[in-house]
């Protein structure tokens, strides 16, 4: 895979996550699997993700890279207080991509959210190296993202990871029994919210992705 | 005054604005006397904000700087979209000026919100040539901005500017008639949103401000 990410099992972190259980959350989400961390948050001011990317990077200790959604400047500003940040996830409304591979540099690890032909057609025109991969979904609905695109299941995934320039990682609503069906559709890896986030046991949670990862992905 | 600036009147665009009003009320401030534009959007996302830095660009066509509140991604961006972006105004709850300095080069233009002596004090820390000036206020209650500190008053503002370490650009709630008592407890300038946002004739409006300026300051 570019740069050597391992894009299997990406949790995105929730934004209605305490903060206080931010870390134990993410800390046993990666030792039950977790390929890629991402530090989501719509609502906290940037100082705040600063903080917050600080301390994931501390939790994660160069285990699994760690991306920032959305704000480059924000993962930069984490950089330079001292925090390994790996490269951002960019959404449609987020700035262009080329702009962030120049900020970021050739080694960063960047995603783009792709949910139709035409962000793929957008993402396949963008110069070579561009992009490390596609976010592309949602598979089922969701209650992580308000106003999220209609879900595509694992045939709509399929159509789209069959014609996607780039490997293509599955989000929203994905449960473990989906992981094999959608490694069998094209699926890089798939991204996970709430269903490790919320869980109980946030370890098991994610070695049940896992697992069904390694398994039926013959691995 | 640093990087050659003029900060007498600065024009912070009102994001309760209309995007189809946003062009004509920038130009006829800036015909007006306005010296600075900063945009400041706090709704909409990076790429509409992309967009309308754009718009603003072309509108000003180089008669002053424009600004981008906050988002260092997003005014490095509209640069890459061939906009003109000076440089970014700073909260204390954004990235730090460090960093922005850092990204955005040694000829842009920096400033930073500081309304209390411990931002002074943290301003006055900072490596010289990082800000080029600060954004003191509020000086009488406003409604443009939430959950304002408590407003300053002339002499509040003077007592900050008087130990301030950079220029001072007085904001929040400032009236025409303030601006000469403002400059005289030692303001650089005054910055403006409603009254001139607002306003049935925003020229008119930055004149009465700049008239002010220019009047009672002896130029």
């Amino acid at each position: 895979m570019t740069r050597g990410v391992d894009l299997a099992l990406h949790l995105v972190t929730d934004d209605r996550l305490p903060i206080d259980a931010l870390p134990s959350v993410v800390d046993a989400a990666v030792a039950g699997g977790v390929t890629v961390v991402q530090l989501r948050d719509k609502r906290v001011d940037a100082a705040e993700l600063i903080r917050r990317a600080c301390l994931l990077s501390s939790v994660i200790a160069g285990r699994v890279p760690l991306l920032i959604d959305d704000r480059v400047d924000v993962a930069l500003a984490a950089r330079d207080a001292g925090a390994v940040v790996d490269g951002v996830h960019l959404g449609q409304a987020d700035i262009p991509p080329v702009t962030a591979r120049r900020l970021l540099g050739a080694d960063a690890v960047i995603g783009w959210t792709a949910h139709t032909p035409a962000h793929l057609r957008a993402a396949g025109e963008l110069p070579a190296g561009t992009l490390d991969y596609l976010g592309v979904g949602v598979i089922r609905p969701t209650a992580t993202k308000a106003n999220h695109p209609p879900a595509l299941g694992i045939d709509g995934f399929a159509e789209l990871a069959r014609v996607a320039p780039l490997p293509c990682v599955a989000i929203g609503g994905v449960r473990p029994d989906d992981v094999a069906p959608l490694r069998r559709a094209g699926a890089a890896g798939v991204a996970v919210v709430s269903a490790i986030c919320a869980a109980d046991d946030p370890g098991a949670a994610a070695r049940s992705f896992a697992r069904d990862a390694d398994a039926k992905a013959g691995r």
